[in-house]
């Protein structure tokens, strides 16, 4: 059944018409699980590799890159992070015997069988020894590569945790509680960033020195807003422009200076005075054998979202795969497009769908349990009441909500009433970030299990005459 | 110039690249201020009149509405409201000798002169004497007209202030107090209203009910958010549908029974208990001889600045008129989908024009100075710095936001760059809401002036290549 073909007939009863609400919002709810999946399909992580990679003779193309194959040495695959299991699948579906070997990282439960690439699990978000050994086995494949070798590098999220491998001097524990400091002064993500980068031997384009003088090719499939490669699993294979004096000028700012360990503090005082190693910066010859090329993100889950939404009947616009900021105040804003679309048929008109994502933050104001995308759906579900024929969809990618087992909600101009019947307070909930209990309630998750992908969040808004 | 044809070449030198920037800029800006002229100049109260109102023969044609002319009795033209008074004018321009009187109330400042109409001034926000004496001459004027007569009345935005008339036993002082409270203590708009409407004659169709037998046709431009006719300026002429009980338990609810001065909770408990009498219900037989017409609101300004935009030669999009939130957030929203353009050319490619119209909201956390369009200019320049080519203004369709004397400001991709310069720390104006400040000192306020009508905000966003 199309979006459209739906509109009631003059002549029903009130009985019908509610029944007729009730089909149409199930007709709407699969469209939106429709349209959602059609944006997973697309970032799977093999057909994300299938349709960068490509053999060519003696060539290897990725993307608009082309490298030789090694004549007389070897290909290695290493790498790390939620989606790399089968980013190595799809290699070594097309490389095959070609592959001397490798070793990738990710997260338990996460693993797959493969014949050439040791597939290692770990601990995420918190890292562990496993991916400390992990990381050290993938950095001494590196070093030990030669000029005539090729390197897969397979970079995906959380890659940061499951590749942790300090600097001389420095453990593990020392590196976490410098990042748990910034985390709670309030420092931002690239701040962070410049301070785990000259903590770790693989981060900031650590990797990428280890391995020369091999010639890199590294994939990554990203799930940060904006696609920045220095950021996504902390750029093992790009080069940092950020410095040690940067990093000692961030912790002063956020007043850490004497709060983190003795041995961070002094690791970047040492650096900043040149007797520690700076990353390597843009512009270092070491990355002239180096390309890195992005195999996916959230845009291309939107665009193939949006291609099944047209599929499906509906007028379809994407407004941004770069979303950031407050979950509720997302969930409003996208809500009041729907609702425009249904009174002026702007931005598109109905049968209208509104395609979102990126990754959106809650401030804990109460206990409750739920993730910014339950929490998005919440705040929609409060905003769209009475808004006849629209649905909302907020769900992750990588099939987990925040610290929940569904990778989001469903919410639409019923779910308000059909809360109070339940005897829900719908703006409670809301105050106490306890979305996740809501929905729940209300029979009103979408539950994907592990997608083994991740390219943050995706807002599917669905508004019919 | 259009919005196409500003693209670099090859060979200019940086020094000539920063000039155009700057010549951009400048232009940028200038389409952005006609953009945002066009949508003031489709909600100007004279062109919204003359668009709705027409004379054929003896017959009134108010949108889709007819009424005849009296024939034996009298055209009266009543109202208030800060966009009233011109209103006024254009139906006596239609009109001229065949209004007999009337009287208008507007805030202090916007008053034009008029042959048939008396037009009065009074306090807003906050009533005054003369806006009580100016209610009850049009409540009697109301009151004496018969079966034969046919009301104009000239509803806009600031007209519930403008016309306090507090029912019997309430003075104006209980009314603003109980108001006041319930502001306070985080009660929804129509909870409020649900208490306004209820302590007054005019209001939630009081002046309707003053007016029978009189024939009434209401002209209406709209500040509100979704145009809900009962919402502006409290509905004097729009049938109520809450209760003396829903007030009651709302004070309950919002734990003001024993709060609010005694005369309020005596009115209400009277009322509850039958004693006084209730705003009119819809489906009152009175409301058969009312009509009441939208002449103008925040959409009709979107969709003339957008064929504007268009003419300008940008790709344009509409996204909401019906915007609310905090402004901050919605500055970011707005700005993430303008970065979108740039990078995907979704929703619409460049040179792309994204408009928006509604009412955001700031929660205040500092001491500084600001409105809700400059503070939404602010998010959006922290966001879009280094976005080239993106430009975002906010402003006010009345020409003052906030409690300030600019209508809003534009931000753009090199102000964050040019605070800087000039020692302004953009984060820190933006944490204290010191927004107004902060735009005064770089010069990128945009002041208007009164402009006499007041639909809510627009934002208009351009990105150009």
């Amino acid at each position: 059944m199309s979006a459209n073909g739906q509109k009631g007939t003059q002549t029903e009863t009130q009985g019908s018409a509610s029944a007729r609400a009730g089909g149409r919002r199930q007709i709407m709810r699969s469209h939106a699980r429709a349209i959602f999946q059609a944006g997973l399909a697309a970032v799977n992580p093999e057909t994300c590799i299938r349709r960068v990679l490509r053999l060519e003779g003696v060539r290897l193309l990725a993307g608009d890159q082309a490298v030789a194959l090694p004549q007389a040495g070897r290909v290695l695959v290493i790498g790390g992070g939620k989606a790399s299991a089968l980013m190595a699948r799809a290699v070594e579906g097309l490389l095959g015997a070609r592959i001397a070997g490798g070793v990738v990282v990710v997260k338990y439960g996460h693993g797959v069988a493969l014949k050439r690439v040791q597939i290692r699990e770990a601990a995420h978000p918190v890292p562990d020894d496993a991916g400390r050994g992990g990381a050290a086995a993938i950095f001494d494949l590196a070093r030990q590569a030669g000029a005539e070798d090729l390197i897969l590098c397979l970079i995906s999220g959380g890659g940061s945790a499951l590749l942790p491998l300090p600097v001389e001097g420095i453990d593990l524990k020392d590196k976490q509680a410098a990042t748990g400091l910034l985390l709670a002064s309030g420092a931002t993500i690239h701040e962070i960033n410049t301070i785990r980068k000259h903590l770790s031997r693989i981060k900031g384009g650590g990797l990428a020195r280890a391995a020369a003088p091999a010639r890199v090719v590294a994939l990554i499939l990203s799930d940060v807003v904006g696609d920045d490669l220095d950021v996504i699993a902390s750029g093992p294979t790009v080069a940092d422009p950020t410095t040690f004096g940067d990093g000692l000028r961030i912790l002063s700012r956020c007043g850490l200076l004497e709060k983190v360990p003795p041995a961070v503090r002094r690791h970047f005082e040492r650096g900043a005075a040149g007797e520690a190693a700076e990353t390597p910066k843009p512009g270092d010859p070491l990355f002239d054998k180096v390309r890195n090329v992005l195999v996916g993100g959230n845009r291309d889950a939107l665009l193939a979202a949006a291609k099944q939404a047209r599929a499906l009947g509906y007028n379809t616009v994407v407004l941004s795969s770069m979303l950031e900021g407050e979950a509720r105040e997302a969930g409003r804003f996208i809500s009041r497009v729907a609702a425009e679309a249904r009174r002026s048929g702007n931005p598109v008109p109905l049968p209208a769908c509104i395609l979102c994502g990126g990754e959106t933050t809650v401030t804990l104001r109460g206990g409750g349990r739920g993730g910014r995308n339950t929490e998005l759906a919440l705040a929609a579900a409060l905003d769209i009441a009475g808004e006849d024929g629209i649905l909302v969809l907020s769900a992750g990618t990588d099939g987990s909500d925040g610290p929940t087992d569904a990778a989001g909600a469903f919410a639409d101009w019923k779910t308000l009433a059909r809360a109070r019947a339940a005897g829900l307070d719908a703006a409670r909930f809301l105050e106490e970030n306890d979305s996740y209990r809501f929905f729940d309630r209300l029979g009103d998750l979408l539950k994907t299990g592990p997608t083994r992908t991740n390219v943050m969040d995706l807002q599917i808004v669905l508004a019919v005459p």
